[in-house]
């Protein structure tokens, strides 16, 4: 098979890094140009070392004109307000953009408004985005130029709810407590990232307002027609990598969550029903989204966990698996 | 004045090593005996080299007869079950006891039988025994014989949800998902508890079943008649100290948090109530509680966060702290 | 190509654990039996939760009779001691053997009893054993039966050296400074190996005594004819992965450490030569081994550093990469 | 005792931090002014919220003027190069001065030049400066105005040093390996000190050219006469705290250092012989600076451990002792 030819914009963040770690080993893409906003051209391996006798490309000022002549798709892994200035263009020249960053997520430009503080300046593309949780959108993402890929705190909420939702097997309010390793946040060079504020420390942040939330609502409402109502606090924990999500349910009556999550993502090939509450470093390093859950004793109640790595099944992972579903290849290709 | 002098039982774990750091720095007290079952008579500091030149004591199998005369006051930092067996002799002697273990923080022997797998062989004393949460029970610790120190989990959920039941703004029906680091489970040699089993990891585990729910339920009902329910989900993260707990808490009408917690803890020396989130950090190696609150939009959720050091406010600093109201120090003699 | 049949015996260890991860991604290579000497037959997600859905393989007691029908290369990850109970009977079924132990590893049974405190078991297949360090004995480790897959700290410290020896270009007194992950200690339930005694830790053990110099000493002196003197002090540090060595080195005269190392390594896929001090995180994950060094003002005395991953490079990742050259494979084939 | 009133230059860098600490905990000490050159005024424990209910201070800009009216010892915790600019004002006024940057350690202004990259500013005062390092400069500290506290690095290497020259038991060549926590480096938003470029990484830095080299080989000068050479490589490790450095050492003939070592330091409050090799662990928020050594068979080369932790023994603590030296009390005066 002819090999897919790929564009990174924003090679030198976590999620660009990333990308390159595991586009280099995917048999069926070549990449052809890193792009960084801040960097002059240069190799790579220069900026990350470790991937010397690897990866051997240079990572150089963004080109799109040179960059459509010789590729397909084009990821983008920039800040939000950042991708929907380059994404027109591609889209003009008929390339297919996977975009990483919040700006095609919410069809409601409003919200993008009230939660980026920004005016949208891309709204005519925004309905030719299709949200990229691979898992619930598999045929929409099949025909789409356009993916706006999830969030990772999103990933993980989404992925949890979905099934129950559809099920009716819960009350529509929900709360959400997730804990993430600081790289969610990006690399920057910001005193409260240093190494002594971040080991051995946890603190709860954005409470009720993080900014993932409307995206999961909005997923969820046009897959199920149910408005949910989710209490979300977020938490830096002093760790790598991961976000691990822990979901505080209602039930409305008996029910078996053993056989609906089944029943949604038994074929899902990177969705796995645990039979315990799941180990945070079991998903890490893989594009795994690990499923457990518990009732109280009286059966009404329930705990969900729903986690990821962050970096992975969070972003690049799930774009790549985004790229396998756009071009017909097995959805596991290069990330098992 | 002249020192109090006391014995540690179960000198070796990692409650009874925290003791021995914070009351060799207490002014008014002199540790006498170090008792462990599981040692030869030693050097403490040949078991831990830490205290070289510091703390120039021995490490002995336990003698209590030769400890009743020569000790007033005794720390029992040893697992359930294992404190009740001596528990009896020494108040017989007419020693103060303050007892690390969860046996005598239970009213109801039943409840004990649930929990802890075996039934109660000191019922007699259990009516005796005053639960050692030292801000809500301070008038009773003053005047006991007997402390049982509060869980580490327990004394986070007690401290957040005792003024606003008091006040009665929340629902009784509370979700509490809480962090912890596994130094909570006591120092075993187990696989699980392995460097790199823990080291970037993280997972919930004994879901709506922890053993310290029964004595939050008895605390809370005792100072305000009501009946809450708990659901709670503690969590293993790969810290080396500290709890930090999220509470998700129904209000009742327009409640201002601030206003209660100060009218309920200003006086408190070792109670924080912060402006922001607090950060886990900022109590370790303390024995402060940090309190924090936000609301949401509609004013009628709130998540509150309560965090401690868990061997310091959660048992050895608590214990401590019960030490001097039993004998009409300043609270924080020694603690601060 | 037809796919390499393989068993792993010690399958739950560290290097075991490894050995299933890395081999299950290598093209041309089927796991057929998983054996523990201390499990029963469970499916091995089982014993680890984190190959679910990829790894579908039980692990099993030991039972060499019915491996021998179907695999043809036996990886052996066992304590030393234990594997040469198994190799004579491998051999002489014509199997070929890659022993990760220590057993084979040393020419000279009295160096073996001497560092491992016990009398060698299979002198007559010590002679066939070939040491597996890839980038020094490729030729030997093409044709034979029985590989002695190198120490962790070993491969670290003869790829250091060795050009260097061979150029005659230092001083034959080496210092060696090495520093590694607990992982390196194996899998055990031990509380000096508890995530609170590891975490923030650093000692130095063994000093001049590890058992890994022989093995140095004798493969340099194989190569090189050069009977060297180290002195070598290995430390433990709280990281999760991991070796990194410092080498203090007199040079004899002018010397281009970079030419030298490049003129024996250039072609190595898997070795790196720096422009910089290698960073450790640069080679975990992986199956590379980086190379730095730097001089003093004098010029005559060199600093040079030799970093891996100690489970990779150091244990599983070299035994594949002599698994792909006992089979002409590309070296790099399921590592890179 | 009336207490001795002080104020601190740069209190919200790590050691400045550090030293509020220490000194709040201190019996004869009264902090009376926190400056900070980048804060404006503001309470101590908004920066920093781990002080509050503690220490009740404001941290404001600079202003000596009104400082030398209340305060008697200063502080200077500033980067090099910024304490020059105030000693020669405080000491006009006959304040006393502890300067914890290198300024004032270096009596030859050129070698400042060579290491610093500037050239010295206060070269008349650089005479009265007496370098710091307790244990071996009491006499002259007890007498003097200005005291220069030594680097961390430099610590251990002249503890673990100065007694073996003086004996004339070891070769004048000594390699020295280190390893420390970043916190050495400052409170810096730099990227390098990101969370996830430090935690589980390792590396070298300015090999033999670290800039504690020449303090270091001042001090022994002085009190040995002896010109050492020290070849030095300093690592960062992902460790929260301390330095770990590990010494290789030739013998020139039969020696005992258990007896050497407990003849220079037994009396010293801060200094264990250790009959093991030190875990860098047990320093650890501490004044403590652990030794340890071992010999190998030839009895001809020895390793010797020091470590301490570099914010304490390695700075706030040190210059701590120095005041209580300096002004009659006992040396562990707040420090134990």
């Amino acid at each position: 098979m002819k090999k897919i030819k790929v564009a990174i914009l924003g090679a030198t963040g976590f999620t660009g890094e990333k990308l390159v770690e595991l586009l280099f080993l995917h048999p069926y893409v070549e990449i052809v140009y890193l792009f960084s906003r801040t960097q002059k051209k240069v190799s790579y391996s220069q900026i990350f070392p470790r991937f010397l006798k690897k990866v051997d490309l240079k990572c150089e000022p963004l080109d799109l004109g040179k960059a459509i002549k010789k590729c397909e798709v084009f990821f983008l892994s920039l800040p939000h307000t950042v991708s929907m200035q380059y994404v027109p263009f591609l889209l003009k020249n008929n390339k297919k953009v996977i975009d990483l960053s919040a700006d095609y997520r919410l069809k409601n430009p409003r919200l993008y408004k009230n939660y980026y503080k920004t005016i949208h300046k891309d709204k005519k593309n925004l309905k030719k985005a299709v949200y990229g949780l691979s898992e619930l959108f598999k045929d929409e993402i099949k025909n789409t130029q356009l993916v706006a890929n999830p969030g990772c705190y999103a990933t993980t909420m989404i992925l949890a709810l979905y099934p129950l939702l559809k099920e009716g097997v819960i009350e529509n309010y929900v709360y959400v407590d997730a804990k993430s390793s600081i790289t969610g946040a990006g690399r920057k060079p910001h005193l409260e990232y240093h190494y002594s504020n971040i080991s051995n420390n946890l603190w709860a942040y954005k409470p009720f307002l993080h900014q993932h939330i409307p995206e999961v609502l909005e997923a969820l409402k046009t897959k199920t027609k149910i408005d949910v109502h989710i209490s979300f606090v977020p938490h830096v924990v002093g760790i790598e990598a991961g976000i691990y999500s822990t979901f505080y349910l209602k039930l409305k009556g008996k029910v078996d969550l053993d056989v609906i999550y089944k029943k949604y993502y038994e074929n899902c090939p990177f969705i796995r029903i645990k039979k315990f509450l799941p180990h945070l470093k079991d998903v890490i390093g893989t594009n795994f989204c690990d499923l457990g859950f518990s009732l109280d004793k009286s059966k009404k109640q329930a705990v969900v966990i729903c986690c990821i790595d962050n970096l992975i099944k969070g972003a690049a992972g799930s774009a790549i698996q985004n790229l396998n579903i756009m071009h017909g290849l097995k959805e596991t290709e290069g990330l098992l």
